[in-house]
């Protein structure tokens, strides 16, 4: 039989409720695999949630916005260590102005490690050869190539974009003035934006 | 060349606001692909949006709900067929019911046909081993593991879920009594809810 772990353990303990030894069983007979021991248990007819019980170490607030007229809305999750730095006024306002940002410039995505690749390939690849038909050289078009992509990033990611409410810095730029402010670290973990007709 | 429809030239001409001349031949270079059209516009720098220019045909409202203490959200789309509608107090309501319905049930999809297929087989397989380890007969099985998905739907899927306000009904159920009242095709478009520590 397999050696499981005791943070394994402890995190099935922690998933089901059930005690240490019971665990310790289950996740010998999956050999450690804990998403199997809790299918094996719930087949033996043991009490579990259906689903993992969500981890929820992470502080934070949900914001929206709805732009007026109700044809566009926002809603943004904004994370944090402490709940105190949650509540203060500081963070709630640049959650909602992130919200309105989003709502107006339209990101979408959130930072430059979630652009779509293959549409990003696309996009280089016609931007590429409209290059080659207006006739540039070819040892120019990789560097305006570079800059294309840097100034489709800033149209593209809410991180790399102008804040809407002052274009002289980026929503990251933003995020770390906060950060800095607060002495805590902060992120945007997601947002979703609908508008009627799209 | 191949012969292209007048719709796609006219999808083409809304998209792009060429003129339809221009628009006929760059579909006729492409076989009528309205996709690949734009692309071989853009790469002869012929200036469009980059992204295809939203269909607006639809009216509706976008409303938002968040759970006092800012922990949990709801982004709500309701799409009907005339903004006159869109704009009355009964749908109004119905969408601050439905979007707060979501904050509390937890729904995951919103029809049953959304529901993850993989998921469910892996629910039912459970289910099923669970049934035969309680030794209840194979012919009952069957019938028994009907009622469980059913079940499952109820809890997972919006449209099937009772509503919150009143378990009576289901939220479909809801749905179809506006749709009578106001005498319009009314749909609940999509949603999104985010908890802090899910």
């Amino acid at each position: 039989m397999a050696k499981v772990s005791l943070s394994a353990i402890q995190e099935l303990r922690q998933i089901t409720g059930l005690g240490m030894l019971d665990c310790k069983n289950a996740l010998e007979a999956t050999d450690g695999n804990i998403e199997k021991a809790i299918e094996e248990l719930r087949k033996k007819g043991t009490s579990i949630a259906g689903k993992r019980a969500g981890n929820t170490t992470a502080e934070g607030i949900i914001v929206s916005y709805i732009h007026p007229g109700d044809q566009s809305g926002v809603l943004l999750e904004l994370n944090c260590e402490t709940d105190f730095v949650a509540r203060t006024a500081a963070t709630k306002a640049f959650a909602q102005d992130i919200a309105m940002h989003i709502a107006a410039m339209k990101p979408q995505f959130l930072a430059q490690e979630d652009v779509d690749a293959a549409w990003l390939a696309k996009e280089e690849e016609i931007a590429r050869e409209l290059l080659k038909n207006e006739g540039k050289p070819v040892a120019m078009i990789d560097k305006i190539i570079e800059g294309k992509m840097k100034k489709i990033y800033s149209e593209v990611c809410l991180l790399k974009q102008a804040f809407v409410k002052d274009e002289t810095k980026t929503v990251e730029e933003l995020l770390k003035e906060l950060i800095a402010k607060t002495g805590e670290n902060i992120r945007i973990k997601r947002f979703a934006r609908f508008e009627i007709g799209n």
